[in-house]
């Protein structure tokens, strides 16, 4: 039996096929085309799990399940999603019209927290949470081995916890999210800063002056090599991040905090920095809270997290 | 069948049996005596339950299962509380010497929550909340009907979300803790300050400029009346509390997040504002997130919460 996954975007739907030994056998990638509506969207993630099996000699009838990871939240097979332009589609019945197999909807971030759980950081966590530090914080949580999203599908939004009253405005409309400091776009934020305000500072010598060339990597490329200026913003990034691990600690209690995302690609540098500011927000002293992680966010693992939805 | 409960705390332990109605039978209350050690205490636990089905007339053999609150937390059996000078006590396998049945400890708090979605505020959630504003903030979560309490039981402490960089010092250690800005203890601070530096204030009038006359309830009491000081406090305590639900919202989209403890005692007052504030916290826009809404927190609740960890 294979397990169908779909990771759905608002530009391209990646589809792939994964065997009993949690595999990627084979996988296509087609344009999302959301303005021509869901039946048309729905109708192309079926007819390429089709035509896949069909290129790969997998009979359909040996799929066991469909997965999909959408960018917003689904609940009991509904989805809604505003960069498609979907406000409760009705996913599951409509995909199963196709294919009739137990079809499972999650956010985007919590099928990512799946595949961390499966084959990553998460592997053997009670509580595994992860965070992608990316363009946007994206998140997931996994509870006793399944992807939990609340009673309404909404919850496991990590980067909106708020952390500063009437804070830095958020695309989510509210101000203080912890996206709001945590992200590559933060670095980025406080790095154009630092070129317009700190003329000395090495990213206004290796940026020339020019906003655009401010890059996360960059910010964190100048602090690694120890510039102090580049350092303090990295400094309040974690001291930020910190923050939001705190409250995460002290309401999951998680075995397992993964960081994921663009921004982890620092490696070791950052999450040195962020364990040693974790340390001591758990409330009860003494005892050992998450272990903190980098996660492995392997290739195609929207895909094949999103298979593994069929697995819980 | 009964099953048991006992609310431990660090002066008293209050225990009782619990019929199949979820009625409470009968109840007696003891010191604790936290200096004479665990094992004294837990005999004595174990003495009022077995003298408290001797007086009633019921076999101990009839007693289902034991469930402890306790005032710290508890993984596997083995307690920690830091006002009983608990650290890592086999509660369960000590408790068993004495009464040879299922054995559950989890957090007092966390107890309560399990009581009102027995009987209460949370019946019927998927995912429930309990938040009670006394002198600190008390908090349980409640998932698929079970207490929730983390990989460590060391979560559900929502108190500790963690919402002002650098706020005011916690009793935890930490700064900017939702706990010192949503409690009793807060108002009362708020409302010292008041006194102080608000000769023209009611609550300046009322208590006479006396600092140990200033309550919770009064500084509630004054808001009701109109009076704008008192009312800016109130809204600041509203404000804080509101950012603290929509982290709660984010992360575990609740159906119901219940408000008990002393301060909730102020009614439909705090409530409409509670609600007012925590609107559009949650990032999906035009959605319908948790019920804000009173606990029923009943008499006996710590007992009859304890003996209904057995039913889980």
């Amino acid at each position: 039996m294979y397990l169908a996954g779909i990771d759905l975007g608002g530009t391209g739907i990646k589809a792939g096929l994964v065997d009993q030994n949690l595999s990627l056998v084979c996988k296509t990638s087609i344009p999302t085309g959301v303005e021509r509506g869901y039946v048309q969207v729905i109708n192309d993630m079926a007819g390429a799990i089709i035509s896949l099996a069909e290129k790969n000699s997998i009979p359909v009838s040996q799929i066991a399940s469909i997965g999909i990871g959408i960018p917003g939240f689904a609940r009991k097979g509904i989805a809604t999603a505003v960069n498609l332009y979907w406000i409760d589609v009705p996913l599951e019945s409509e995909m199963k019209t196709h294919i009739d197999v137990p079809v499972f909807a999650d956010n985007d971030a919590t099928v990512a927290a799946v595949y961390e759980y499966h084959l990553g950081a998460l592997k053997g966590c009670d509580v595994g949470v992860l965070l992608t530090l990316g363009t946007g914080l994206g998140s997931g949580i996994i509870i006793n081995g399944k992807p939990f999203s609340g009673a309404h599908g909404m919850g496991g939004e990590l980067g909106h916890i708020e952390i500063v009253p009437d804070g830095v405005p958020c695309t989510c409309g509210n101000k203080g999210c912890l996206e709001t400091y945590t992200t590559a776009t933060a670095l980025i934020r406080q790095g154009r800063r630092c070129v317009v305000e700190r003329p000395e500072s090495r990213l206004h010598h290796l940026t020339g002056g020019e906003l655009d060339k401010v890059t996360a990597k960059l910010v964190l490329d100048c602090a690694k090599e120890g510039d102090h200026i580049a350092l303090a913003i990295v400094d309040e990034f974690v001291k930020h991040l910190a923050m939001g691990i705190g409250t995460i600690e002290n309401i999951l209690d998680p075995d397992v905090i993964a960081l994921g995302g663009g921004v982890s690609a620092a490696g070791e540098f950052l999450l040195e920095r962020v364990i040693k500011a974790s340390a001591n927000k758990g409330i009860f002293a003494n005892q050992k809270y998450a272990d903190i992680k980098l996660a492995i966010s392997g290739n195609d693992a929207g895909i094949i997290g999103a298979a593994m939805l069929g697995l819980s």
